[in-house]
């Protein structure tokens, strides 16, 4: 077994904290210590954490969750999709509910901020409230989301998928983990059935919104110096397989004048794709990440080229005008390089809009705290993306370091953590 | 086991050959009748070829083509690395000898031409000067080499090596094939060794050329119409691979005027490599073959791309300048993209030069024959290649349909060969 020293988080967040943000119940030790203790679930050699969603540390993470859940007053159940949710009964049990957490699984060696910021900011809200005595009209629930990442399946959103009833089971029952263990029989080993899986769907009528609040994962906020900022809508992927077929043949035989060679035609094409998004939005973004060559050897001119571009942005029109431009550009390419070309679907996320009248209520707190409105939009997925597809879903980012996420070295400061869970905590008692 | 109609490549062959092809001893129905014979060893169900290098099948083409050169009154011997020689004594003992021949190997499922059109026309001089009473001044050898594809081991030339002593015998020994096997275990399988396949260097003193007939596997001849060119230069792979390491990152949450994309850098180089070669010469050619982008996720910006560039001229200066100027151009692409840039050599192959003297005599040989003189470099490496490293080699190609190869529909009209045949025997005639 490996010994290792304790991981000294809390020390570290608790630095350069401004005590004078200790107010209105909302506690910067008490965040910091949970973020600590958290961050030695999966603690990896490099300080990076490491909870897969359904595994016994995923399970450990929630547990410890649990605890100060119930510590601090929440009735707590686990669904069989293994989502926790915390429940604190409002005045007025008739109201629909307001609903915020994120999850606590992470990807492998990633941070300790990505998801716990979520659930721990939710969480302590109501320890804020217990503290002054506050009681909400509406109920509220603190969630924690099973399986957010997808590094167990390479594809995540198992409990928000669960909790709306989204997707096909058939599909489902077919993945499998790297270890070769089904879907059915991962749940299995984290106490849970098919059955109990399926059951997790939820009346989602019973809710009026949800929030999350979650690390920004780029650098916008850092850029403008700000400790959070409203987000204004959460884009899906939209990916498309384009590819590029023309003639292989004898790198040394084959004269320069008379090649279709599918990767010059490609390159074109992945150097185009960048000048694309500007021209549909401030929030478009389209990457090629992923590129197969065929038959890939040193000596044989390219004959066929599979280019792989994750399209996005906040807008459904915009993000379907974004594709039909990189489409089009692909198009231009192949018959300018007298190439053949084909395209398939690969996914295809909508986005979620997040309402106007929610970030106006977002930019009113900020403004009331003295931080300057910032509006940015998430590119990543989040389990808000999921939830939002059946009831209005909200999202503060709050600023990375570096934009650096999924690596041991992602950093929020306390200080801006703690400034995002005063924007919750108003966010939802104006929500009552 | 499979039971399989008989190839009718013979058939095919003689549809449209023109009789008056067959004079001075030269048989086309004799050269159809051996490619296909030759064609059946090995045949795969596409009708293409699949003779490895050192197997049991390249070894039945050996004693095949063995047996028709005793019958055309050769002495045949083996050495030590599988080389087949067939030699006829010439009037003139102490002259000089004369060396022509090519390899009976192909590539899996490959075509019937590559190789064994070389191996015949060379014997097929052999069975005209009997036919016509002939004896040369000069020895003369008709050699089959062993292993030129380098599909056993993915490196070539391990007969025309041997012969040379070319290549240190311990990287040699650290080979393996795809079934594990070992170059000493290879060698044991095809009842050598390591000491007979060392043995097997010759002094090549004894030798004024070497001459080979080779399909083209390029389209020249064919845009030229012409049976057979006179082959200027055998260019060497020179292999370099380029690594650009830019900045991974989210493909959603980073926006676009914040990427330093590897991928986005490594296609502009992509692209502006084929501009290159025609700055340097009429010969040059410079292909990207081969990618690896890293982490290769479809929404995660590549942090790392390495491009392999096979560049190659059959000029050695013009080979470095080439290499040079792609350099820059990677140089060049790093700055715009501030991405960085590290290049490492893979392969450098120098180029071989054929002697203008000899080519000056295929010229006259060709005019006389009533073909235009044509000139091509050759892009490809042959055992010409490495002979060539230490006495004058020379090649005459031969027109190839599409310039297909390595494939089963290699093709070359028997006219062609014929004529080639005849070129190649004047050829040998007047270096007496």
């Amino acid at each position: 077994m490996m010994s290792r020293q304790e991981f000294l988080l809390k020390d570290r967040l608790l630095t350069d904290y401004d005590k004078q943000l200790d107010k209105n119940g909302i506690s910067g030790e008490r965040l910091a210590t949970r973020l600590h203790e958290l961050a030695q679930i999966g603690l990896t050699d490099d300080n990076g954490s490491d909870r897969p969603g359904f595994s016994p540390r995923e399970l450990q993470a929630k547990k410890l969750v649990s605890k100060w859940m119930k510590e601090a007053g929440l009735t707590v159940t686990t669904d069989g999709a293994g989502n926790v949710f915390g429940r604190m009964e409002g005045k007025d049990s008739t109201k629909k509910m307001i609903l915020s957490g994120s999850h606590v699984d992470t990807v492998p060696n990633g941070g300790h901020f990505d998801g716990v910021l979520g659930v721990l900011s939710s969480l302590e809200v109501v320890e804020a409230w217990r503290e002054e005595g506050y009681k909400p009209e509406r109920s509220y629930e603190v969630v924690i989301f099973t399986d957010e990442e997808g590094s167990r399946f390479n594809s995540g959103f198992q409990g928000s998928d669960a909790v709306i009833g989204k997707g096909d089971i058939e599909e489902r029952l077919k993945l499998t983990d790297q270890a070769g263990l089904s879907f059915a029989e991962v749940l299995q080993t984290a106490g849970l059935t098919v059955d109990g899986y399926l059951a997790s769907k939820r009346d989602m009528n019973a809710y009026k919104l949800f929030v999350e609040v979650h690390i920004e994962q780029g650098k916008r906020l850092e850029k403008e110096n700000l400790p959070c900022g409203i987000v204004t809508g959460i884009s899906g992927p939209y990916w498309v397989e384009f590819t590029f077929t023309g003639q292989p043949g004898h790198a040394g035989n084959t004269p320069m004048d008379d090649r279709k060679d599918a990767l010059v035609a490609a390159s074109e094409f992945i150097q185009r794709v960048p000048s694309i998004p500007v021209k549909i939005s401030e929030n478009a973004v389209a990457t090629v990440g992923k590129l197969a060559v065929k038959p890939n050897g040193v000596n044989v001119i390219p004959g066929e080229v599979s280019v792989y571009v994750d399209m996005r942005d906040i807008d459904r029109t915009d993000q379907e005008n974004l594709v039909a431009q990189v489409k089009k550009t692909a198009g231009e390419v192949a018959e300018k390089h007298e190439v053949e070309l084909q395209w398939s679907e690969k996914a295809r996320v909508s986005p979620v809009p997040i309402r106007e009248e929610n970030q106006a209520l977002l930019k009113d707190i900020l403004e009331e705290q003295g931080i300057k409105p910032y509006y940015l939009p998430s590119g990543a997925g989040h389990d808000a993306m999921v939830i939002g597809e059946k009831i209005p879903a909200t999202m503060l980012f709050v600023k990375s370091k570096d934009g650096i996420s999924h690596r041991p070295d992602e950093w929020s400061d306390l200080n801006d953590c703690v400034q995002a869970v005063h924007v919750l905590k108003r966010f939802i008692e104006k929500q009552q």
